[in-house]
């Protein structure tokens, strides 16, 4: 989600995707469609995403698309909601003796199907990205896969925007919680024990370095390549 | 893995971590406390990880550790290789059709145990990091649990540096390709539909914003919050 004031930034022509719900593909084509008649006309593209354009971001798609017209592409990687998510409510997606697996799901896939869910595994944690819509059914298949009811779980709405919100709840309470807490999409859900991790003061506000002109005074522990 | 070149923009005080085989634990305690005698001193240290510190980089330790003693944390996400690095190979984590689902496991454990495999899930992309080393018990296990053998594999070594190489294989045969190409860590691992995806020419050379003066002429497909 992009913001106002990085719009501003913007030095070049630019244009908007009309993503709004129930025409999402047609969306798609039409973006599609622009970046290839703009290049083709020989002009320089940049295809802005938010997060990282490989997790659920139809960035491959569009590469063979782009690709299959001629043009040629270059991806840059991002910083994915699925782990800047957690990280902004203070929940690590592995901590030693807590989680050493991460899984990323979605609760809107291809043809708005649920998503699988592998049997219940204590050390792994699993990243529900947009599943506010669907909780309620994904909450039933894991307790029916005997996942346990206490299972840790913390849903962060609107990570990083200055109302970022979380709601800490148990899987059997989940969906209760999130009526009471009136929880709205966009928001990651995040399951397991790290979900218990003592959460902290939201870090938002604390993340403008711009605000903070000192300088840091040591810089340590970088690795050497 | 920091290049010297970045390492020279550092304009504070450098220390730099002696993470060397065998003392990770040690080079962890004595990294902790330089922190710490630093914080407690006065200054203000940035604790620089490569990737992202939530993610197999004890970032949920040393927040730990950090506030018991009433250091104060800010954390900030990164770009973590289980995904930028099966990215710079042109492989997305997901694509629809192929994987709608991504699991990141590490080769290297606490205690040096093996990871747990999930059951084989034809949607499911599973990125293996710090898996050189143990790469023949996890393979074995692997087709020990019906993966299949034709299964694609692909190995990345040493993403975003010029010489990033990629070996594709298929799991019957992944150790032996990767002896054959005589791989050796860093290396990350990518299991699953997309590890066979076209892979394209290595991005690494195009990716010198730097090197490329001409501003973009249209940027689009933002989201708005």
């Amino acid at each position: 989600l992009i913001t106002p004031e990085m719009l501003e930034k913007i030095p070049c022509e630019l244009r908007i995707a009309r993503k709004y719900p129930g025409r999402a593909d047609l969306a798609q084509d039409e973006m599609d469609q622009w970046v290839i008649d703009a290049a083709l006309s020989g002009k320089q593209v940049v295809r802005l995403k938010c997060g990282d354009p490989f997790v659920f971001g139809r960035g491959g798609e569009e590469v063979t698309i782009f690709e299959s017209r001629g043009l040629e592409v270059v991806v840059l990687p991002g910083i994915s909601s699925a782990l800047a998510g957690p990280l902004s409510a203070g929940i690590p997606a592995t901590m030693r003796g807590l989680a050493d697996r991460v899984l990323f799901i979605t609760g809107q896939g291809a043809g708005n199907s649920a998503p699988h869910l592998p049997e219940f595994d204590p050390q792994m944690t699993i990243v529900l990205l947009m599943g506010v819509g669907g909780i309620k059914r994904i909450a039933q298949e894991m307790l029916d896969k005997d996942y346990p009811e206490d299972l840790p779980v913390t849903c962060i709405e609107r990570a990083y925007h200055p109302d970022e919100r979380t709601t800490p709840a148990q899987l059997s309470t989940l969906c209760r919680q999130m009526k009471l807490a009136q929880v709205r999409a966009p928001a990651i859900l995040v399951f397991g024990k790290v979900a218990s991790f003592p959460r902290r003061k939201p870090h938002a506000k604390n993340l403008r370095p711009a605000e903070e002109n000192r300088p840091p005074d040591v810089i340590q522990g970088v690795g050497i390549s």
